[in-house]
């Protein structure tokens, strides 16, 4: 496969991949020419553009520890706490770009979850996951593609395991074993950036028993290969996007363009699986992938928060609130909540440490923290800037009142700022305000990388007990 | 004009009452037929449709003060505690029946506002404005109409007095003073029920100075005046309304179809006239008007919280995580917060008092206070409603999918969810979720009846001074 | 016995009850000359002081169902909706006189729990403990007596029943039941008011089984009842009470001056036994008590916290920080989450209601809401007195060092604040502050009318049901 | 001076030092014998005693960058970000020695701040600060001195400046500048570790004017230079230390046993003045000291935090709730809150960087986030303590009970926990969450290195600024 080096590449690569998307009900032929689809499709981009940049050289690319070759950062696996610490940055650099989710560390956890584990795998079974794993990481960084990490599972009664279910294809699993291969069937849901992704690399959603060994399953494949489905999730206020204008108003759209993907008795070749019945080892994959994809949280979000915030202090100015006492410190509040999420994903990445097939970890408990307060922060962010911004982001008329040759005029004259403002940029900033602080964009927070029930689990085994010792030893 | 009693009269009402409203750059005909305003109607309907069952009819009506006739609560003037009481439980009645805002309340409050409030400015001034308004609320009472509550100006440059915008339309004001009546011009924002209501009752946006005389000012008059233009303001997923269906989330919609009113030089004779350069009367309505507003939303909240918290229950319990101690935990914290913010209105309405005309009025601090709590516990309500309800809120495909002859039993297989479970109930209840805790709906917890600046700083003044002099007897 | 009418009977009735009190491992002869208990004291007595006032003979006093004379209202059975809001204004107005607690609200509602329920049980088991209770009840309205409420036991191991414990005293039983009375052991744990009252009414702390069923138990003694021993418990800073001076902070203590009452083969006549194995019926009178000392807190709570505010609001007076807006803006959140929990209180009783046998009782959801805030807003009206007084609460010289020949001129020197302020009032304010703010008095409003999980479990059961029985109407 | 090394060492050279303390208006002969002190001294000695520990040389000591020697990590100035996160690790291990303040790092970053100001002014003024500064630094370096860092003055009415106070001792300064030193007034307030330090290194306590250049002041003296005079501030429950025996809560005392320092026309010669008069560098010297003291406290207080986490954990398994799921729910809370507080000072030294003169300094904004998380967090865990352990550490009776030959029998019977669990174990647990969540405690995390004001304002200037012009771009 030729090698996706730009914005362009990207997007003909896209059109090129000819896989199965629905949207509404409806099949799309060219998903870069719907507009629905196309504001995901250039925030995604932006992770092949910005790499070409030579100011952002440092953090947008590094240099592949198998072949030496300079790679983009979203295909690398840490090499040390710099590199944990640069993917940081980098994921709040871009979401300056953004303002919006640029889809693509999903894969890049997975990767490293996947590299971390199947090493694991070998040294514990003796199979050869590892090798198979390494020619499968050369081929991504070579060809540049981008990866859905794919672990949730619909999960259907969610009190009962994966063999208990009514319908046994709720959670993914292997329904043949081949010579060459293997036969899944199954969906994974909420896949971010599905649609416009090349390949899906499946991981297990939870731990698994003995019974449910069907259910430990890592392997990936192209979006392109029979059977495989992807259906595109309803976004809040998503016919925005096709109307051209102000009002969708962030043109890089809102979280991640999630979809459900189906697998409807999709083959595998055995070079593209990397764990496949070692039941045993799921729990440790999803943990390893749930904390590297918490340890994101505080940089994408964080730069987010920095437009949000930013787009907050604008439209006070341009109402003549800035100054306001109030005002000034609801901002500072929002600042103070962004760089704390921003601050954790920065510590676990600074307390990460070496594994030992070589790769880097982040600190699970610190990962956790941040992203814990990710799924709090956010909704506070938003909520303040709900506050600054006024009723008015709620209330507004429509683009096409403003250009109506009737109510235009009206519109114009009443909603007004402070001096010098023009109307249009006043209505742009509130309507950037609405887009970023609504209601797909809160959810994402809160269940992306894990409910935080999830996360909550993680802290109340040994950490509690952990500390009961030191407490103990106070007496 | 013929009383309006029936849901059916007040439809019929709307359609005979040929105002200028524009929705989306494009006039409306008849709003009754227009998909993107007829949820308001239905929602707004039900004031008229509940006051004729018997069970509800103690809260629902009342016996007018004035006439002995029986009345709709809505055009009541309180007479007692058990009046002011009686209004919140009908607000949280309706508020399970709508889980959305059924708008009536602000004309409501404008009345009492207008009423204690010409009462006092006759006091002082040796005007006729309460006989005025006497007559004008025997005709509400009577004809039953809906009236809008007119508050909020466009207000420019917020750092500005209404003297010294760029534009002396931003607040509205007299612009002419005849014989007959008052040339008015100028705009109200953010007003509920704008477009299915049939007269307006303007009140000043704040308290105005001796040079801002031509702002104090307050009058009605039927929104089918001349001059009259009303621009319905554009809402969170608006364009799911237009669809037949389930992704609607909520047939009666969101908030309070919230419209931008203009009045392009509009005459209102001086019998509708109850308020008119009494500059020093301005504030004293703005905070009686405010008071009996912040009123009512632990009422009106509770209630359609009330239903986010069903919502969230039964999608618990369709995914098979009601049991859950966690999820128990949030619900309990949810309905926690829900009392609370209930707890506040009847509080007030228990502390309220005798005003010189006879009228009750509520207790204004704690008022506030229940106001102020909304601003919070709304938001956190729906952030324990997208915790427990899950990332599929922000991710579900559209009914278009559900409902394709191709991809519509992948969508049935997968968002299987308890055994028994429809997968229609289980879509419906999450887009129920999804329209109540999304963007409009939490701006306007927050702004409605005054910005959290507003209110607090109504307890800045006097209510520190208060305590301060408390804790001096102390020493 | 006779009547305690003024302050110096309660004093003297004190003096003359001999009971057996202990106090950091030494019996205490005269409780009244103790200055460790002396606060307290007089704390309580402003409950007989207060009543006297013809100002508040209102709130204070009210006249017997039972016998038509004019009774102090701490002995009252609540007979209407104004009795349930009068007891919670009474609370506030005492708190402004102490700041602290007044002690007396336990055996309040301990009466009145335990008239409508022994009211129930005869209605269920033809017993005759109503009329045994009434004629309780008349004693204790004539005499004046203040009474402990006895409900928390010790409860040694909590995951087990009291039957289960190790020592089946853990929990407060009947050991012999004889023809005349009962002999009862075990011991009440954090008894408000212990050792300054005159006799205790005794309840189960919890519902029973039918195999607990000599831990049913509902009875009435005086406290110089032999077998009866008083510990009083450790508080904050309690040796400064020792001192004279400004160092202790506040002149009523803090806290209720809780006790550990023993009880070793205490012997109570049957017509002081108002309950005595109807296991059944333990939990109702539990949750009974809770609901109406629940009732009570945003009362008690919301009268203190006036005072720490305006204590808060001096100190930023004296220290030249009153105008700055950040201090204005914390002393109106202070006042706004004080006012939240008056409301509680106050809407709990605006929705009480009469039961069967005529007393008056406050809506339990409501009251559990109110006391529930309470445990959050006490602390955070706690932490913003901090910000706000400084860092000079936690660093203050000693009042030995103000008064010091050597080192006095010093500290009257650099603790001087603004102008004209003498130094002794700055530190006489920061004292109080310190008192109201510490450790004692926040675990008070924790832990007080039941703990968190006990109130939350009240909710999670119906309640939840209820609302998710409300969304489903709306599918 | 001899080389301090041992606790020992450490303790002696505070007798040695005659230094003049007042305690409760007495002049206190020997500090290391008094009980009010020395659990500060012990304290503060494991800075000296854990330093010798092999195991933990790395974290405790460092290599002196102009000497080459080794030395205490307390007095070192950071060499690399490596550097910065040793320094909040090793605060995190002596926390959970101490489970209290230790004290030393005020003079740490004392040192660190006058640095690197001191070689800014040289740059910019071209005077000798730095080399005088180095010398000063070797002579602490070799002698391993405590410091107390000097920064906050007493300052009267804060709303005037230095010169503008009725008295101008309220703010340290110069009173007369002769040939070989200059003469001071003044006083440092909540000086922490004051009295068991061996010198001081004054800072001026804001940013000054031009006309307040002689309050522009840094030097450094020894504690027992003339007129000097220390006394040492009431604490919580400090009576208790005076007791032998558990109901002190912890062998450490509580906080920093904070003191105010006068200073009464102290001689302080050149070559120990680090700047004089250059009024514009002040307000950087305040801002690095911040930054740095700032950065301490998610080490400090997430070490202190783990104690009472455990302890917490460990008085719910003695009295039998480990198990329940919402005690569970809220230690993970617990855990989280301390872990959010510890990513935030390990992010901003992650974030350090080198500054002209060769010293690493952490991220301001980082730290300041993590100081303003402080404010708060640590009164929720204190709360959160206080809802597990129970009512019971309000109210616990006196150790002198406990030993009471009249009623020990009784507090050990009543106040048994689960099976196998001394009561004497139960209750010292209990004593020390009462002392670590108490009124003191919560104080300090409030007030310690700047109140949340201050650290807010520096919010509220360019970073608002900042993410506006971010903001803007997205236009």
């Amino acid at each position: 496969m030729k090698r996706i080096v730009t914005k362009e590449d990207y997007v003909q690569s896209l059109k090129d991949l000819h896989h199965v998307v629905y949207y509404n009900g409806k099949r799309v032929e060219d998903i870069t020419e719907h507009p629905g689809i196309r504001p995901h499709i250039d925030a995604a981009a932006l992770t092949y553009e910005l790499a070409l940049r030579p100011e952002y050289e440092d953090l947008m690319t590094a240099t592949s520890h198998l072949t030496g070759r300079k790679i983009n950062r979203f295909t690398h696996i840490h090499q040390s706490v710099d590199d944990l610490i640069k993917k940081v940055q980098m994921l709040r650099l871009i979401g300056h770009e953004t303002g919006s989710c640029f889809q693509r560390c999903v894969g890049f956890d997975a990767l490293n979850a996947t590299y971390m584990t199947s090493y694991d795998i070998d040294q514990k079974y003796k199979t050869d996951y590892f090798e198979r794993f390494k020619k499968y990481l050369i081929h991504v960084q070579d060809s540049n593609v981008m990866l859905v990490g794919g672990m949730t599972d619909p999960k259907g009664d969610r009190s009962l395991a994966p063999t208990k279910q009514l319908d046994p294809d709720l959670f993914t699993h292997v329904v043949e074993r081949k010579s060459d291969g293997i036969i899944i069937r199954g969906a994974k849901a909420h896949m971010t950036g599905g649609v416009n992704s090349h390949e899906i690399l499946i991981m297990p959603t939870q731990a698994m028993r003995e019974e449910d060994k069907d259910y430990a399953l890592v392997c990936a494949f192209p979006l392109n290969t029979p059977g495989v489905v992807l259906i595109f999730g309803r976004q809040t206020n998503e016919e925005r996007k096709f109307e051209e204008g102000m009002d969708a108003g962030n043109p890089f759209g809102l979280v991640g363009g999630e979809a459900l993907i189906i697998f409807d008795n999709v083959f595998v070749p055995w070079e593209r699986v990397f764990l496949c019945g070692e039941h045993d080892m799921a729990g440790i994959l999803v943990e390893r992938f749930a904390t590297m994809h918490r340890q994101n949280y505080g940089g994408c979000k964080g730069g987010v928060s920095d437009i949000l915030i930013g787009a907050t202090a604008l439209a006070a100015e341009y109402q003549g609130t800035a100054s306001a006492s109030h005002v000034k410190e609801k901002l500072a509040e929002m600042i103070h909540l962004a760089e704390t999420i921003y601050a954790g994903s920065v510590a676990c990445s600074a307390m990460g440490y070496k594994t030992p097939c070589g790769a880097y970890y982040p600190d699970p408990l610190l990962a956790n923290t941040t992203k814990h307060n990710v799924t709090r922060h956010i909704y506070e962010i938003a909520r303040l800037a709900h506050d600054i911004a006024g009723g008015i982001i709620a209330t507004m008329p429509f683009q096409g009142d403003l250009e109506s040759s009737e109510v235009g005029r009206y519109v114009k004259k009443y909603l007004a700022g402070a001096k010098g403002i023009p109307v249009e940029a006043r209505m742009k900033i509130l309507r950037l305000i609405e887009n970023m602080s609504g209601g797909t964009a809160l959810v994402e927070s809160m269940h992306g990388a894990g409910s935080p029930q999830r996360r909550r689990s993680c802290m109340e085994g040994w950490e509690i007990l952990n500390r009961r010792n030191a407490g103990r030893k106070r007496l």
